[in-house]
């Protein structure tokens, strides 16, 4: 295991506006409490890339280095307004999406972050189901690419609680076998798992031969341990794999009322324990 | 009053990905349940300018007039990945806004629409509150000098459910003051109103000198009737001062669970038995 | 049934601060909504008897005149700063809530009004029951005796959700016999009857030959006809012994939430169309 | 850090009138719990000043002397009969408060007690924002100066949950501004900060140069600890500003089924813990 991370979300503007903190504030909040890295939400204030200079870049890089905390990985805001569906019916929107997800790949590669998750999109009524997967996977075999000449990883993470295309572990396998791509990985949100009413130790049976990165979220996206997921019997399925990604949570973001730092600081205590 | 109109969030991706429908399907639908106007809400895959041609307006303004449906009025979609904050401490973020602004300006002249609503942005922690108020007017202003030459009323909203920066009547009445721009007027949210624990026929008292454009929300951001609001009260104040804008819902759209239609029905059938 | 009330609290600042109306548009707001009387809760902003000058009161009368709105009732407000506790174990205060009831009835008798309640007050740890007792009797045998030379009657409510003294109909009823003044009388709460689970129309019979007052407030506060209560039976047991006091409503005051508009006309519909 | 305090409200009949102590059964039970200090809630039974003669007050600070019990602060009881709204719109109210909060501030005196925190009131329908700060700021200003001459400090508090005019941190610090005095500081109460869903160290943070006091009340008023507040965070960041005042409990009161003892127990057995 790499270590333990923490995404960005319920430090930001996505998707409740407020409390919001500068992505530095974040950075140097979390090394403080003991992470070991963050995940990059890549919407504004945090990380939009159009709003990120080469000169800011490199700021960001020095700050992470002088707090010692590494980003594990970065994540696109889909459903804001240009939708960043890849399975949109909009042809612009496709393209724009496609073109978005070079931009963080290429932000990850500046900030020595080896992975970038992909949302897979949603059916639009009036799309066949089909065509929608058809238009993901040609987005994603896009992106694969680009992303390989940088090293960075893409993982596909099933999203049944937003989406209705990739809601499964089996829809993600699916996925990943039809792009073909080496640098495609998968992962699984504990939160989503639960959703479906599924089992989190089910899906690292089933994911474990391209198991890259994990979300870690209780049910209602409380931290763990303030829910009814067993992450004991999870981290000891991660063990016995031999998982080397991050464990990283990515809860409260969806209440406006979250304390950030009660979240991350709950959690990395509740973790840190369990994982000795 | 000019009409009931309904708001589209509810029919789209954002914030909530699905169910979502194109905005063809949406006009066809709201027409033929009976309603006036809709209020676009200014995201993919409904109306993100950038995705829009000119050839696509044109259809949209076809496809109005067959169905007898005017565009009461325009919303951009704050919060998401380019954030959209009028007040952030990012130049780049505002400098992007009041352009994504105009762009929206520009599409409601294509599509013969009155109003654009303004979403005054939040403070980002460390940004003082003088400072966000100070972004958020000048943003204002540019955005109004290129209204006026469109014609286009842009309208203030308190949002305090979402945001920390214009809460109230009070807040939203202070920047129209230092904005002084003729073409800037004011509107409220009943939901905002009441997360405030505020009364909504107050509201009418205090803006009505510049009562341009009003939400109907009920408690939980339910159809109007459903919830504790006293919207018989609302109505009558709304007549006794000569309102003359639209009565617009914008309702449901933060459940994935609504089902749009039965949201945009009951509204309709409760506000036309009550205005009558 | 002399006519439908509604007590001012939740227009007040007491207990809850906002939201708050001066006495003036209080006075408005129930007589354009069709009310007979209101019954006024002596807090500030509303009925200080100090802030109420001999002019002060005149306007209010005048204003009261020209909406055909009569004042059914008063009630002071107890559990404030000074306390207003007749059975307290300090002296002063016994004295101060003597003398400010008689403010009160001199203020109800300047607006006509005929009615004041009596809160006969609260234990304090360490005071024994039946000192308590004998304090509220003789304090309130002090005020009938004020009263009765201005005509104004008064009226014991049991208030179990609030206190421990007076709680019940026979707690109420030994309280009256023990006074022994001709103008000192009984009502009761629906809202209070319910905290015992005890039966309203069983109060009705307990208290028929001195009922001279009611409070109507359904479950958790809430407007008749909104909860648990059985109204309709109420009604029809109030008819029958010939009721000739005010139906008046005393809800909403503890939820700052409330609208107060909606409550009081959700109630004068409800209760309007029951007692015809 | 002075020490631990608790306000006594829990234990007197504001605004719930039972259950209820004398003033002088409450400083044993604290002392004997290990506090060291209380804060006084200002109403009847424990402390209305009228109601303590200059006999009564020295007893009281010879039983505060002899249970090792500091007065760490005052606080004057809002919103009952009288109202004490310093942005009322009648002038009787506004000049009865500020008399009264010469009172409180003679009372603090008396009682050796450093601090007088400071309502900002409220605004009644028909008040402007703008007036009802400008009698709240000329009030605080009259209030200064007498309680200057005494060596008592006022602090500020933005009430968010319970009022409409000083709701935030930059509210408070915009009064303090405007108030020019130099014994008027800034406290805040972290049941507040949440109700706003805002976060207690960025309070910290804003308030640093002014923080004189501190209220902690976990979500719904419990014991901090028994709810999602992060006190941790909270603690560590008034060290890092080295703050100076009191921790001071204001938990319970709005319930009348709260166990007053649990509470005062609860929190300082979690609070000792934290701060070692």
């Amino acid at each position: 295991m790499k270590g333990i991370s923490f995404n960005t979300w319920v430090y930001g503007s996505f998707p409740t506006w407020v409390p919001s903190y500068t992505l530095d504030n974040v950075i140097v909040r979390l090394s403080d409490m003991g992470y070991d890295a963050l995940e990059i939400g890549c919407a504004s204030p945090h990380a939009w890339p159009a709003y990120l200079s080469a000169q800011r870049r490199r700021e960001i890089s020095q700050l992470l280095q002088s707090k010692s905390l590494k980003v594990s990985s970065m994540l696109p805001a889909p459903g804001g307004g240009p939708g960043m569906n890849p399975a949109s019916p909009l042809e612009e929107e496709r393209k724009y999406t496609v073109e978005h997800y070079k931009d963080v790949i290429r932000l990850a590669h500046d900030l020595e972050c080896p992975t970038v998750l992909y949302i897979a999109g949603w059916i639009v009524h009036g799309t066949t189901q089909q065509q929608a997967k058809e238009y993901s996977r040609a987005g994603l075999q896009e992106m694969a690419d680009y992303a390989k000449d940088l090293s960075v990883t893409i993982v596909i993470e099933p999203t049944s609680a937003d989406s209705n295309l990739i809601e499964s572990a089996d829809d993600a396998i699916e996925l990943l076998q039809a792009t073909g791509r080496q640098n495609v990985k998968l992962m699984f949100d504990t939160f989503h798992v639960m959703y479906r009413n599924e089992v989190p130790v089910d899906y690292v049976d089933k994911m474990k031969d391209n198991l890259a990165h994990i979300h870690i979220a209780d049910s209602d996206r409380m931290p763990p341990g303030q829910g009814r997921c067993d992450y004991k019997g999870l981290i000891q399925a991660l063990k016995r794999i031999g998982y080397d990604g991050y464990l990283t949570m990515e809860i409260g973001f969806d209440k406006r009322s979250a304390d950030p730092d009660w979240y991350a600081r709950t959690s990395l205590e509740y973790l840190r324990e369990l994982w000795k």
